[in-house]
């Protein structure tokens, strides 16, 4: 059922049945080590370069998913999954492993709340089970977007740094044994460009855009922000979440004790690890591992996950443009 | 209501209410000159760069469709899109100029049968009208994929010619006042890899791909081959349609009468593009312009648009891995 312009309230019930999560070693030391399935230990994962261990660590998350949901790649309907490389490389060659129809989705580093609404649509279509993966690589991500690692570059003071992991998220129509998070709706979100240029700077590009599909979401679905015990973006990291915190307060007033950032979450301080987290891997790999099992145990009842991405490329800067951004969000509760 | 593993068959009546297409220089030259709504007269349509050609050559195309259809940007719920660019700048670019939210999908050259088949999933969900775009350019392909033009590689013989325009779709639920034709069922295709890793000969890596959606749909709908007026697949050139016809033809018998390609009918032989078209847009131009119009005056009833990809990116290749390809077919009747 569509309620306004962007969002959707689902009229069958949509329960996220169990995730799975493959995380990087510089994740693996920081906050959230011990919600990951698994961790990695060296950056290659025994391949032979970075972009194959990124293919390699999406058929590692989607394989544990199966066996943690007990079930066969025949049993899933659709794999739905983006990453942030050139023609989405990583999804479609980890695809190809299993004997499951794909759809390959972009929006940078809000894919993973694209691919949970288009989950979502897709069960409300007549699907049964659909797996939403996203995934990236902290080594793939520098080369393409900015040098390779070898040449040692110092990262400017407003820079993220690229997850290097996997999450993954088996959605279904069929009432799971133990109690679930739900996705009860979803929201949209525009292509927004305020004329920010600074490929180092993301976190004000995308700002914007989180506060636009919030700010959205809770007048269409007519709620306030306390309906939420927790609104938590993608990536914008500290300073983006604090430019969002400023724009929602002018609305919604105090907010900053309910809004938090996958990218802020994910590293500890002593990292250093720039303004935090980033990548089309940061809130799936948080979602999947912290917020999912946080919400089963019923520390958490509702929140709002707004996967955000800035969708730039290399040669987009280069040609001088600003950085439209974007970002989705999934409201999920038990 | 899902019918057997891919196939989804629409409960809702979701009409193609209209379409529009700009055409590149070569392709105002090609078979189907007559049926596009604008040509433009030089490859970067008056920008500095192919890629903010490309840019504008959607933002040309969704206006265009919006004029045609009679409505403002407002009355759209989503824009859904892609094509072949890294980080799919010229759907993101061009999104960005309308106040509408936006999901970019990415399945190579099968984008516009993905795009199709997520407007009927969104408009099942509850959207009243969802724009469906896919764009592709000659140069900016070239310089992406292989060469710049300006080196002046010779092509080799088993090579397509990327087609430059973009094409799109209003979809809606509401009854148009004209007779329109209707989307009825969709196949979700898997990524086929079967070891092919020549990236100047995408016919023989899609064939496969084709095959298998197709074979898929015709199964799981229960009907046979006879029951479409046309199968037109994407962008599987001159040699992949024979492949994918001699592999037809061991299931189905003679189907060669019904099996047409975009690119194989888009340019005209004496204009040497190599074994036909390619493109994201291929597909798109192709069914937006002479597709649509013939089902609109009742020259074809019932046509299966099956658009193909090949899921390669330039690092892949020299990498050295072989090639995945995917289909996507829609399934489009008066």
């Amino acid at each position: 059922m569509k309620k306004g312009r962007q969002t959707y309230i689902l009229e069958k019930k949509i329960y996220i049945a169990d995730t799975a999560t493959i995380a990087g070693v510089d994740e693996g030391k920081g906050r959230l080590r011990d919600f990951f399935d698994f961790v990695i230990d060296e950056s290659e994962f025994g391949c032979k370069s970075h972009e194959k261990a990124e293919i390699k660590l999406r058929k590692h998350a989607i394989e544990s998913l199966l066996k943690n949901a007990g079930i066969n790649a025949e049993d899933v309907d659709a794999i739905l999954g983006g990453d942030l490389l050139n023609q989405l490389v990583p999804s479609a060659f980890s695809a190809r492993e299993f004997d499951v129809p794909f759809c390959g989705l972009y929006s940078a580093c809000a894919t993973f709340g694209q691919a949970l609404a288009t989950g979502a649509m897709l069960l409300q279509s007549g699907a049964e089970r659909v797996v939403c993966c996203t995934s990236s690589h902290f080594a793939t991500a520098e080369r393409q977007y900015r040098f390779p690692l070898e040449l040692g570059t110092q990262p400017p003071p407003t820079a993220q740094w690229t997850v290097t992991g996997a999450g993954c998220a088996l959605l279904t129509t069929a009432k799971p044994k133990s109690r679930c998070p739900k996705i009860t709706a979803f929201t949209l979100g525009k292509a927004i460009d305020m004329g920010l240029d600074d490929p180092n700077n993301m976190g004000a590009a995308m700002a914007p855009a989180a506060y636009d599909t919030i700010s959205a979401h809770l007048k269409e679905r007519g709620v306030s922000a306390d309906y939420y015990d927790l609104i938590v973006t993608g990536d914008l990291g500290k300073l983006g979440r604090e430019l969002l915190c400023t724009m929602l307060e002018q609305e919604c007033g105090a907010v900053k004790d309910k809004v938090n950032d996958c990218g802020c979450m994910i590293f500890k301080d002593r990292q250093k690890c720039g303004l935090g987290g980033s990548g089309a891997g940061c809130s799936s790999l948080v979602f999947c591992s912290y917020l999912y099992k946080t919400m089963k145990e019923g520390g958490l009842k509702r929140i709002l996950l707004v996967p955000t991405g800035a969708m730039l490329s290399k040669d987009s800067s280069l040609q001088g443009e600003s950085i439209p951004a974007i970002a989705h969000a999934v409201a999920i509760e038990t």
